[in-house]
């Protein structure tokens, strides 16, 4: 019988294997290795690398979903709530070192072409956070907090673009210019 | 010696089989047979498959500098090329069948932390795109087009980033929805 604590090894060093190396850039056997389970144990809870690579997809964004609660939190003003909330994503990945950038992201512009199973997992993952996104705004847009010329979706869906193009650019850069240009653009302009 | 024209084969079929497969979803022997030439060739005109990767970056570049020109046409009103120029990248993207992406996106996802020599690529690139885009924004800021509230270094790097960004949202959509809010709030809001 597959045990438990193998699957959920694999998932952990999946996730870690994945996101800093791409999902091409590294085979089973790495992913094993730094699970420390017999290769051979794979097939007992994965059909394939590609459904490994759905559930790590998953499971990064049940991580997300703690930092997502923050555009949520009634106590606190939607326009501040999202400023708190880029912020906070940010400062994960300032504290990556700048590298890996963002999981979401990363199977996007490789796997979307080459795996439906990871491109309808995405285009959820997407769907959900827009969501989330354009809740907060049309608060604030209620409160006057944000102009109302555009709907709050139109502007949600730009901001998640212009958010993944920044993590994009602070992989290649190595500094946080690019978060200080998406920071001073999206609460001067957009949201205002 | 090295036949200058097997090179050339080598780069386009490079250009177009990295382009669709990705940097580590395909092999030498994928690019050489797309190539039409002996696999042993390839080491003849590239020290490495990362070479052959910073060749096809450029030669991509090279054809992406067209496009760029529109921003430069000075018969042009400033705003109208920069919208002009948007238009033009998304018609380039449908008419892939909003498959493949960019290749400037796709391998700083994928090769930035993999490859020093990619990566340093990848920053010329950004480098000269925010430039070019710099440039047409500060005319259109003289001509008061744009509102000058924040500098056009900062505006441009915004614009480069949710391009980007969108360009990835459209891989996984396989629709232009993403582009047409692209195009509503960089031109409503944003650069107005």
């Amino acid at each position: 019988m597959p045990k438990p604590n193998v699957r959920e090894q694999i998932v952990v060093a999946g996730l870690e294997t994945l996101h800093r190396r791409g999902f091409n850039g590294c085979g089973v056997q790495d992913i094993t290795d730094a699970a420390g389970v017999p290769k051979g144990s794979f097939y007992n809870h994965f059909e394939s690398k590609e459904a490994l690579g759905v559930a790590v997809l998953d499971r990064y964004w049940q991580i997300c979903a703690a930092q997502l609660r923050l555009l949520s939190d009634e106590r606190v003003p939607p326009l501040d709530r999202l400023r708190g909330y880029f912020e906070s994503l940010a400062e994960t990945i300032a504290g990556q070192g700048y590298a890996k950038g963002c999981l979401i992201g990363n199977f996007s512009t490789e796997l979307a072409d080459q795996s439906r199973l990871v491109r309808e997992r995405l285009t959820g993952i997407f769907a959900a956070w827009t969501q989330a996104l354009e809740t907060c705004i049309r608060q604030a847009q209620r409160t006057d907090a944000v102009r109302s010329n555009l709907d709050a979706r139109t502007l949600a869906a730009l901001l998640l673009s212009a958010w993944e193009g920044t993590v994009m650019r602070v992989k290649v850069d190595k500094s946080d210019a690019a978060f200080k240009q998406f920071m001073a653009v999206v609460f001067t302009d957009i949201l205002s």
